[in-house]
């Protein structure tokens, strides 16, 4: 069988690792930055639904204490959180840039990716939504209302900060879109209206075609059975 | 009236602007290294509570488009969303430095202050109590509950994450501390049993020795009437 793209060759002991779960949002924007790096990689899936949630485990949260994936493995460096994973690549593998030059544009970068990272994604992930239908006993109509708000909040917001038509900001894919193209599939899983954001959606578009957001895409990965 | 020592001197038309709501932890971390760094700068209160909440009022949407505290203003740049805003500060400002030297160490400190400011703080804000409080009809218990739960989650793993005994990483304050300190004052405030997290207590305590915490603690803002 051939290795998808993203794979590292057999045997390939310096590769990175990178512990995943296809439907992450935070593990896909690591693994588009993997692919625009030409990084080499191997995943090491982590099933967020089967064995109780195996993120859980005590074995993964001995490398990711909080239990939430993705998990970077470089040689002896472990580290956890998309956005450090995203800064370290950036300071260890510089070109592409994912980051402008110059401290303005780079904050600018940064706040897009920040609104999608704080903003909207911690509300809406899996953890969250449980205990809204557990302890807090809602329904999945009061879930997919919740959902709906917080995307609409961050959305709305993200509409005025993104330059486009083909990126958030700049003429090349950077930390931005690596935050947005993910939250896009949550928000058509979520089936969320996406007509009051033309702008993100044209971004979104034109970044799935290029290559490094097809490879990283869900449907793509290993554990996507 | 004596100025407090975080303000600049009137009429200083080149000191950035911070807007800024006492008790909001976000800003809290801004203004920690603000004094650390020894920049001038001039408040611009937004109180969350006044008015239906000055931060959603269209003036203050204009420079921060989801209507959240803090804002930075330096010149004609604005910059929303704190980690921005301190990444900023950093590459403009840095000495002394809120990062570490090297990819690795700056990863861990980027890893701890995004557990505070991705997994803690965004489900515990204002505005996402004011869903529980509202659509989803919840009374203070299950709020109170939520709030713990949370912090409970992201406590655990940052004791296992800092170092100590007097900063998160290393031998001087840097992003991690900034995101703690605000983060432990929320705890308080909401009655969490720190029992279980000696070594953030440790840490919390002794940042707080330091003027440039001081200085930027909640109580000490003109906007804390």
């Amino acid at each position: 069988m051939a290795l998808p793209p993203h794979q590292s060759p057999t045997g390939d002991t310096t590769a990175m690792q990178l512990h995943t779960y296809f439907r992450s949002s935070a593990a896909y924007r690591v693994r588009i930055a993997l692919a625009l790096k030409g990084i080499a990689w191997d995943a090491v899936p982590v099933h967020l639904l089967k064995d109780g949630g195996q993120q859980k485990a005590p074995a993964y949260r001995a490398l990711n204490p909080i239990g939430l994936v993705p998990t970077l493995v470089d040689g002896d460096t472990v580290i956890p959180q998309s956005l450090a994973i995203l800064e370290y690549l950036e300071e260890t593998h510089p070109t592409p840039a994912l980051l402008p030059a110059g401290p303005v544009a780079r904050a600018r970068a940064r706040a897009m990716a920040l609104t999608v990272a704080c903003d909207i994604h911690p509300l809406n992930n899996l953890r969250v939504l449980s205990y809204l239908r557990g302890p807090l006993d809602q329904g999945e109509e009061a879930v997919n209302a919740w959902i709906a708000h917080w995307i609409a909040e961050g959305f709305q917001a993200l509409e005025q900060m993104a330059e486009g038509p083909d990126f958030c900001l700049g003429g090349a894919p950077g930390l931005a879109d690596l935050c947005l193209v993910p939250q896009m599939f949550n928000a058509r899983r979520f089936n969320i209206d996406l007509a009051p954001y033309p702008t993100l959606v044209a971004i979104d578009a034109h970044c799935q075609t290029l290559e490094a957001f097809q490879v990283a895409a869900p449907a793509q990965q290993p554990d996507a059975a």
